[in-house]
């Protein structure tokens, strides 16, 4: 730190999230002097374009065109990086502040789900935090009540919405009973999804989160490569609708689960959640998420999941931890005692599942179908046709009753098989609260 | 501490909360050790009765009769008070403890409602934490989430249900239908409610764990006496079961806000919650509480908000903070910087209102009520007339459109004066959300 009650903060990224930390820095200067007894100072920006018009006055900031810069400078003592992207410049940045023997603070989920352990071993030697609060679910402190708030528990599992941009499609999807490409389209144009949705809407997004919030959990390294992984591009309006019929409403949902054997399950899938739970009224752009301890039993946190004012709030939030001299270990634990348990699959997940078949209306259909799921063991708790045409495919709905993954998975390859089925089966799972 | 990796707990208080505070030291013992690198050993205990049988073998740890006798022992090196109590041997133990200089953990919301700005002063003097997470809403990280999680933010305003007892009550009246009396009784032979329930259905509980939010929330020394507070005593089956009809929930909710002026407004009252709100489905002894900062938005957050492994995982928490060197202000900033701003009151509260009279069932009575709002520039949204005896009083259920708290206490004291009025009129202020 310059002086002993100082923190210069360098920060790299101008898009919204870093707009906002400027905000805070400023308008919140004498409130966060009060509540640290240190005087947090924006000193340096780094950031793609000098000369983008930002509507905002930046002038009194030195500038750095290449943000790695900013991890030498002398009048910097923090360095927060808000660029995104999981290599390249951002890796490059944290990697020199931490072998400065710098505090980073970074709202970057793909590149701690890719890089974390490196980088917290880097952090470890050199004694500095590497803190990630608005990686996860924007405002809301979901990583501060992992890490801290319920760590004398073993958790047993968790789950939640991760993705604000998934969210909003679902709920629009659900209220104007319009297509997933159709909202999608008007969610870019909100600003709701990138020009490039993959991330978001394949579920990699809510992915890079759960592989962080896993690590966390369950004292283990972050493995993201053991994800299963489901987005919500093959939904369609009739699945939400008859789903809403039955009492359910469609979420991507993140979860992780401890399982008996001691395999560790990360699946992020659109899942039907019962509309008398919590977490089918997490609408539109909030992000939502219960953890399970053995001691504190279900806790749920909720919020605003994206967007600059609630994403700079956490990162401002672990500012004010660094400030304080509150710093920890990146993953809860030191990085030589965190596990590396086996991974589970979707094929490990147990529960009741949503089955949509594209079929040809010809008589028959049922009886082809009906053999495969018996011999699978999955026993049909209802079945429902829609539509009726000798031209055009129509959908069979069935909820299981209570299977496995690998069931549902084999028996939806056989199905595929089948003359009469169009397309992929889509199998959903039910979560049952 | 006892060593560079040691920290030695004494515990006073042996009830659920202290037992689950045994439970957790010893079956998380490796767990704790992993996530702070410091073996957390307890070492001695005090409690009233030694020879009690509490089904749990207790022999190991050093046995103080006096609770005080634990802040001077040596082998011990942090202190944990849930004895309960807002004076006498708690206060004791605490005051001793921190003139040890050793780090306090307690879940006493009474004594810090009452003592706290004192102790903050005496922990600040001895450069030690006194840390309390588990004083408010069991096993919920509320005050991390205040202190640390959302402390960029200015809060404009928080509010929730912060008591189990009143919650579990209220839940169970709407569930049967049967009278607060009968199932306050109940409650107390299942161990919900306490023997001597003033404390919890009178509202003081939550009003001690919200002056402890709001002192938190707006920068300021925590003010009970300033509170208003209204229990449950008063709530009927009938206006359970109107305001179900209605749209609405009851229940009794700890709320603070800073009002345009400045002045700070702390309520606990039973409100008419909309039933489309997270709130209303916040049931049995859930607690769920709210705040609303200038950056991060609303933010939620649930969970059991009593009971022995909730409270104790808070407890260990804090401990684990302790644990690893995470120490901070008691109330988010240094003593002398806490705010004293003035007090508004229950008069300046503005929303819609729920007003119940009992009135002899007579043409005329709404004709003498009417005038009475009006001059008080009280609307009438709805009024509904229940039962029609000329023998028995009725009840006459009036929803108001927005107006103020001083309007409605002005018109109801007026309204207790007729002659036809048979009780003071019950108003609940309704939240909207």
């Amino acid at each position: 730190m310059g002086s002993a009650k100082t923190l210069r903060v360098g920060l790299a990224g101008l898009g919204n999230v870093g707009l906002g930390v400027v905000k805070i820095l400023e308008q919140q200067s004498r409130h966060l002097e009060a509540r640290t007894g240190v005087a947090i100072n924006l000193t340096a920006i780094a950031a793609r374009s000098r000369t983008k018009d930002r509507g905002y006055d930046l002038a009194r900031y030195a500038w750095c065109d290449r943000p790695v810069d900013l991890a030498a400078r002398s009048d910097v003592d923090v360095v927060v990086e808000v660029m995104g992207g999981q290599d390249g410049a951002a890796l490059d940045l944290i990697k020199a502040a931490l072998q400065q023997g710098k505090p980073v603070v970074t709202a970057n989920k793909a590149l701690l789900a890719h890089h974390g352990v490196d980088l917290a071993r880097q952090a470890e030697a050199a004694g500095v935090p590497l803190a990630y609060e608005a990686a996860v679910a924007g405002g809301i402190p979901i990583i501060k009540m992992l890490r801290e708030g319920l760590a004398a528990n073993d958790i047993d599992s968790l789950y939640g919405i991760m993705n604000g941009t998934c969210n909003y499609i679902l709920t629009t999807m659900e209220d104007t009973g319009r297509s997933f490409s159709s909202v999608l389209v008007d969610a870019q144009k909100l600003g709701y999804a990138e020009a490039d949705p993959t991330l978001d809407v394949g579920g990699g997004d809510s992915g890079h989160k759960l592989a962080l919030l896993t690590a966390l959990a369950f004292g283990c390294r972050p493995d993201f490569s053991s994800l299963s992984l489901d987005g919500i591009e093959r939904l369609t309006a009739e699945d939400i609708a008859i789903s809403g019929e039955l009492g359910y409403r469609i979420k991507l949902i993140g979860q992780s689960a401890r399982l008996d054997d001691g395999r560790i399950l990360q699946m992020v899938s659109p899942c039907l959640v019962p509309k008398t739970a919590p977490l089918a009224h997490v609408s539109h752009v909030l992000n939502g998420i219960f953890v399970r301890g053995n001691f504190v039993g279900p806790s749920f946190i909720e919020g605003r999941g994206a967007g600059e004012g609630p994403t700079a709030s956490a990162i401002v939030a672990d500012i004010i931890d660094i400030a304080r001299g509150r710093t920890g270990s990146v993953f809860g634990m030191k990085v030589d005692d965190l596990g590396a348990p086996p991974a589970a699959s979707r094929d490990d997940w147990t529960g009741e599942f949503y089955i949509r078949l594209v079929v040809d209306d010809r008589p028959g259909v049922i009886a082809d179908i009906a053999p495969i799921l018996r011999d699978h063991e999955i026993s049909i708790a209802s079945l429902i046709q829609r539509g009726c045409s000798a031209e055009e495919p129509v959908s069979v709905i069935i909820l299981t009753h209570k299977t496995s993954g690998k069931s549902i998975r084999q028996a939806a390859e056989r199905i595929a098989e089948l003359g009469t089925v169009r397309e992929e089966p889509l199998t959903l799972p039910i979560l049952s609260l």
